[in-house]
């Protein structure tokens, strides 16, 4: 498949079709829409190499992610609906996604340095940030175009978007102190990761707030997965005064926690208040079902998609440059998980 | 980092850093692994685009998911794992994976013929292989490497794995008829995934070993997903003779199977036996926990990286030419949900 078959397909003139290809602003929307269709269809691409080395353009992303122990099992159930946003928006761009692996053994500095020399991705989209990113600067420096899920405290001018895991600590704080309760435990991610402190200090202010005394015994710890909420559960009905109620940083662990605690006939939502992190599809399902957060993660793509190519001179004609510094809101969803009597 | 600056990190000549980087074999294994590592560790890239047009290569390797409006949920939960364990070997040659993501709203073979076209990947593994697949006709005529994740009736000389759905609906059926039950159900993928037919094609096979009449009222066909297992457990409610058993084609179904009969104080492994597919880190939390099929994915992942490498000449060192055509087993694992009287 030629430009030239792809011309005569469309019956349109080549250099029509080449200026659609290429988002000149000489080509009415209606046909550049049937010719992105068309080429799309069909599997036409221009001959890349060469106009790699003229433009200097791959017309991929790349988006990095990181697999650890804890994540590698539940990460997938994140990341894929986020995917599928970006996708939509590159869709419109002829631009390919590619998911960029950092294995668990793996530097994420010097694996992202490693993809930067093999030159195939056209800009950035990097998660899982810690403190101080060293990829940040790295990618600075070079001038590559990209942004950050996560936020960091490595300074300089680039665009991020990040949870709002302070609204989503002090919103099940105030619910839950609301509801009459004061001995609030709450989960936290074994591991450094940024969030969890970032939750955790939420969540002290929130207490603060509500006139209640933070307790350390109530800071539990384990990995954000099933069996981290088992572990926690079983920490819990361990301490010599029982909390009545825990926050959960991750909804990955809401089933472990569950279970820990029917094996001993505690009922969420009956003897314990339980709310979640993100809602999902398992926080639905779940007996009973989980008071959580609910969050588009294909919004969050699709903005993640936009503001990269806001930061890019060749899109900057669809999304005007801007500094996209976002802290992404999520919404209350009641469920059954919290409504127990104290 | 130039090749200068490791060799002169590892006080070694440029010709035996260079050496060791291309998998020369007069190079010393100790040696070896020390470059191999330092590269690694310190992010060296061999000058990619010279090295790419000179050799033809680009050391990397793309792993082509389909999402889907089923998958996009939990397809992560099954994919990260096995990119861990294809990482896990690609690792050792200094080889990187990227995932190749192909759209909802995007034709499969399509998307394949322009990530070749773009020329970034040495080697393809792609997955969600249907009955009749272009993709494999057309990298067969390409002669680039690949290996699929999954049967196809499209014939040639290519490798492949595929989970062994036969020995799972057999061995269930088993199971059930064992403990007595003779109305056995079985959930399957409403879409035409061809991995549902299987399924289906071998339970009917094990009900007919076992002396039990096939009843089509007992297929059940729905989502691959929680939801999916939730309107599933309503149909089988809704029966005028209720099965006594089901099995399920999907892990994930279980929790909302679960919710939906607990909603009507049907117990399973009580009231009903249930039997997974894949045992993941749920099934384990699940109250009753699920009996299922245990896999690993990272073993298959090391297997389907050996295995593509295998027909790659310049790894025929590490893994000698070998045509894989392998159905991988997969080992019961008894839970409580299907542990009940008659």
């Amino acid at each position: 498949m030629s430009i030239r078959d792809l011309a005569r397909h469309l019956d349109i003139s080549i250099g029509t079709v080449s200026r659609a290809l290429n988002g000149k602003a000489d080509v009415n929307q209606e046909t550049r829409e049937r010719v992105l269709e068309a080429a799309k269809r069909l599997g036409y691409v221009p001959n890349q190499s060469g106009r790699s080395l003229r433009q200097g353009t791959t017309n991929t992303i790349g988006f990095m992610i990181e697999s650890t122990i804890e994540t590698v099992d539940t990460g997938g159930s994140f990341f894929m609906p986020v995917f599928e946003g970006v996708q939509s928006v590159f869709r419109r761009h002829h631009l390919d996604l590619v998911a960029l692996l950092c294995g668990t053994d793996e530097e994420p500095a010097a694996y992202l340095n490693r993809v930067v020399a093999r030159r195939f991705v056209d800009g950035l989209i990097i998660s899982a940030t810690t403190r101080h990113d060293p990829r940040i600067d790295f990618l600075l420096e070079r001038k590559i175009p990209f942004i950050t899920l996560g936020r960091s405290e490595t300074t300089g001018d680039y665009p991020w978007i990040d949870l709002d895991f302070e609204g989503v600590a002090t919103a099940a704080v105030e619910r839950l102190a609301g509801l009459g309760h004061s001995r609030i435990a709450i989960a936290v991610p074994a591991s450094d990761i940024n969030l969890g402190y970032i939750f955790l200090d939420a969540y002290k202010q929130a207490l603060a707030a509500n006139g209640i005394a933070f307790n350390p015994d109530y800071v539990f710890r384990s990995y954000a997965n099933e069996e981290g909420g088992y572990q926690i559960a079983g920490a819990v009905l361990a301490q010599r005064q029982t909390p009545t109620a825990i926050i959960l940083v991750n909804e990955n662990m809401a089933l472990g926690l569950y279970r820990r605690f029917y094996e001993s006939d505690i009922h969420p939502g009956r003897n314990i208040a339980v709310i979640g992190f993100r809602e999902s599809i398992q926080s639905r399902f779940l007996s009973p079902t989980l008071t959580c957060f609910r969050i588009s993660l294909r919004d969050l793509g699709i903005k993640l998609a936009e503001s990269l190519l806001s930061t890019m001179p060749a899109y900057e004609e669809h999304y005007p440059h801007e500094k996209v510094e976002l802290i992404w809101p999520l919404e209350l969803v009641p469920g059954e998980s919290d409504q127990g009597e104290l």
